[in-house]
């Protein structure tokens, strides 16, 4: 049920790293996005896939992780992504990508969950990585999903009244993020 | 399993409208949305929730449907909506949504998928129902999310070759999407 997928959809940030995501199964995910809906039919969204380690090892750097822990600069050797799907806009398509790339992400991550596979999207990326993935300049970089199995424990809690949307961690390495309760995100109800 | 159902979850614009959709299983599909991840954990989305015949009637004329079907001005009497999920920004919480409006928005429609319930955005809105909704000035007016039981079949068309992405219906009233082929928006892959 969709309920329980989206419930263990969340963002991990520290993977099995040597648990590796082969290219089948990224492009599955791929296929996934590209089935979701798009503003206008445009469809401005291209892909590109990695789980090599080369390439892997000169993405890294160039990303900013879970900046709300500050005494973490990122998951260590071992813990990090096996794979990226990197999201591009193709500006000879559309300027924009509207909803597209939340729907892309959506149905990438919730497919990959489904497989046992975590993830988390990062969109603190450092210009530089658009030449170490030598873009052509069409392509604009949006996004990247980081993939791996998880190699941490998410919590989803609910907010305390009053309390903030910081997510944290816990003595045992917990990742705890609070979301706001349903009653307070539905704004009206007209029956 | 997530693929049929991301198969089966399609842009509908005709409704079996006397089939009404219930409050709590509107405020079940904003759960899915508010569960989806978000950008910062920052969650500034807010939600309507409508499906009585007096603001329906008041929301469908400020709606633009399918920009691509010219002599279609949208759905006739019979065959609108059931229900609104409207999507607010809060602009008290962030200026923008990034991606959390496509998240949220592709959740509620695999949501309402698995209950048979097709769904259709909307960002074709006319200036004029922000006072229709009687919404305060920290809310932003972003997508209506159109629902109700489908009364229209879709087709999924991989794209031709050097043809279009112009969703069409065809003399069956069936409606088309050409999607891009896969190996089209995949820009590389890196093993």
């Amino acid at each position: 049920m969709l309920y329980d997928l989206v419930l263990k959809t969340r963002s991990f940030r520290r993977f099995k790293e040597d648990e590796s995501i082969d290219m089948e199964t990224l492009r599955y995910l791929v296929d996934l996005a590209r089935l979701g809906g798009s503003a206008r039919n445009v469809q401005p969204l291209k892909y590109l896939l990695v789980n090599g380690a080369g390439l892997k090892a000169k993405i890294f750097p160039h990303l900013g992780w879970a900046g709300y822990l500050r005494e973490w600069s990122g998951p260590k050797e071992g813990e990090r992504p096996a794979a990226y799907i990197v999201c591009l806009l193709d500006t000879r398509i559309s300027n924009e990508a509207d909803c597209d790339l939340g729907i892309a992400s959506q149905n990438i991550l919730l497919g990959a969950c489904e497989k046992g596979i975590g993830g988390c999207r990062i969109a603190s990326i450092s210009p530089g990585l658009h030449d170490v993935l030598e873009l052509d300049d069409h392509l604009t970089l949006l996004l990247l999903i980081a993939l791996g199995k998880p190699a941490e424990t998410v919590s989803l809690d609910e907010q305390e009244p009053g309390g903030g949307i910081i997510y944290w961690r816990d003595a045992d390495e917990m990742h705890h993020v609070p979301k706001r309760p349903l009653q307070e995100i539905i704004a009206g109800e007209y029956d």
